[in-house]
């Protein structure tokens, strides 16, 4: 079979760890349904600051500019968090999102059953929620100029917040067509009655509309958003919105679910390619111990195998072994009810690969 | 007793309905405790729009001036939504918190005891659930430079955040000094590993920290903040942070409280002179009905009491009031459980002003 490339940034903390298990899923699959993987290392934040003086190697880039797919674990930790900005984990983060074009981020936000009790949101309220935030992600106010300057008041600080039609037009017509793979519903958020970003973006989103007929759209305020989150989770379908409030809300909804362990994202661009990792951090507090819960990464691995490579069978299959282990009762320590119980990185990865 | 001057700004939708409660409300306190108030209506939002075709007539902004206090009802509605920006409601409420330097949103999300099962969080989680949200105002994203240009990539629209020092440092030290008068806890919520105001905001904070000992400090990146209103909703006491993200987050926790009909707000300048008014809208699909909940509005008369009059008897008086018509099981229709007893927004006010 063909022979996919797949760039390896297993990062910092609790990266490496469930980056391995996800690694081993893949595998499996390779044995499965004959697919042939080639994996290429690189060295991704405070590590690649440590070892190359940069969060973002030149030749990390290339090994990822060489690839069809990235598996990132995470990045960053209190070691390098007071670190000058070139320096800091996060700087590797948006420069990756840049140099790669991907502007758009996946992230669903679904409930698994078996642990909706880990919610802090009433069962009731959250029974049927199922969305996606389709977040723009290398725009706005996270790259637009920044710097200080003295002024009447003492120094100042400024952050621009720029977009263009062509770059609103191209996430918003990612986040219809998600929509109409899906329940059909979109939120478009932004503060229209406040940014002129935002003015623009509406603007934009009623334009192309009339293109998708079939998916009914409702703009929705930030701040309302926030609110309509905690309020009516199952209502939401698919969520599109800027950078910055892409951020908040998304994060948001992730830990409305009760399930950020359990939690995949995609970056894309232009074509199949993608960067894929999962939502929940380094947890610089547990790494090593192997008691981290590597099922977002895994999960992540079906994503990419859905979007990047169309390998639909095994992306459910992978998707119906996670199940499986859960519906069995085995959880890592973030999910166990029962702590004690609780089972290790590396078996819950076991676990997952013999169910597939 | 000296005369205090209230600017009444009733504004659209319900604002009227409520506004007038609360000034039955002030009135009883004139009879029990003796004060004298003097009150000056003014058009402000949709209804100015239409009547002086501007949301904030000069006259309106001279009363306000005028005045010790303002007391606000609610702005907007469907009617005014596509209007161009001059002819905005919000641009009338922008536009006051300019002219009267009102540079800080205090905006208290408790929980009411006997509405804790309105919310969609977990009773347990909300438990001890007391924060108050210290918003910049007149800063920021909000109010710097906007435009449209011609870029490469077609038209772009451009928002500028700015903040100085001397803004942050004056909102930042109003956070620490509420900080001491409750609980001592602040986190300073920015995002500050990617925006440069971020930096100069926690730099401001770090600098000043020291001169507040007794109040233990926390920075929360904003993502995270979002998320750990949801987590851990008790533990937090005061969160101060900027506009945008005070709008975002200040109405994410008055809606996990589920008591948005109840909350009050006051937005400050440097004296003592405030602007009071509810946290929830102008509820135009309920206006001119009679059933809206006066309780947000008659709470924020208290807020004033306290804040900008130092009369805290009479402010604790209307509290233990609203506390009373309450837990006798008297509701409006937004908390009642048996929306077939529920009480209209004049029997509500009057059970109150009874109360007091
Ligand atoms: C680390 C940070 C720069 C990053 C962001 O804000 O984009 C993170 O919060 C994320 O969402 O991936
Ligand atoms: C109406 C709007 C401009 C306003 C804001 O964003 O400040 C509102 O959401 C608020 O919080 O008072």
């Amino acid at each position: 079979a063909d022979v996919k490339k797949i760039a390896v940034i297993a990062g910092d903390g609790i990266g490496p760890e469930v980056v391995a298990e996800a690694i081993k899923v893949m595998k499996k699959t390779e044995e499965l349904f004959g697919y042939r993987f080639e994996f290429e290392h690189g060295l991704f934040g405070g590590i690649a600051i440590d070892e190359k003086g940069t969060p973002l190697p030149q030749e990390t880039l290339d090994i990822c500019k060489n690839s069809d797919a990235v598996l990132l674990g995470a990045v960053g930790g209190p070691k390098w968090d007071n670190n000058p900005k070139e320096l800091r984990p996060e700087t590797g983060l948006l420069g990756i999102r840049k140099a790669l074009g991907l502007f758009s981020n996946i992230r669903p936000a679904n409930v698994f059953d078996c642990l909706k009790d880990a919610s802090t949101l009433k069962p009731e309220v959250l029974e049927g929620t199922d969305l996606i935030v389709v977040r723009e992600l290398t725009g706005g106010i996270y790259f637009g100029e920044k710097f200080r300057r003295e002024g009447a008041q003492g120094q100042e600080a400024v952050d621009t917040c720029v977009y263009n039609v062509t770059e609103v037009e191209r996430i918003v017509r990612q986040a219809f067509e998600i929509a109409q793979t899906r329940r059909k519903k979109l939120a478009s958020v932004d503060k229209a009655n406040v940014l002129e970003t935002s003015r623009l973006w509406r603007e934009v989103v009623n334009r192309i509309a009339p293109e998708y007929p079939d998916v009914e759209l409702e703009h929705v305020l930030v701040d309302n958003c926030a609110m309509q989150l905690l309020r009516r989770p199952s209502s939401f379908d698919v969520i599109v919105t800027e950078n910055m409030f892409g951020d908040i809300l998304s994060d948001e909804a992730a830990m409305l679910t009760g399930s950020i362990g359990m939690l995949s994202s995609a970056s894309l661009g232009e074509g199949a390619f993608g960067l894929y990792e999962p939502v929940h951090g380094s947890a610089p507090d547990i790494a090593g111990q192997g008691i981290s819960n590597p099922i977002a990464t895994i999960l992540s691995v079906a994503l990419m195998y859905r979007l990047t490579f169309g390998y639909h069978d095994a992306a459910e299959a992978i998707e119906r072994a996670v199940k499986e282990v859960l519906d069995a009762g085995h959880r890592t320590g973030d999910i166990a009810v029962d702590k004690s119980k609780a089972i290790g990185t590396v078996a819950m990865g076991d676990l997952i690969v013999n169910a597939i």
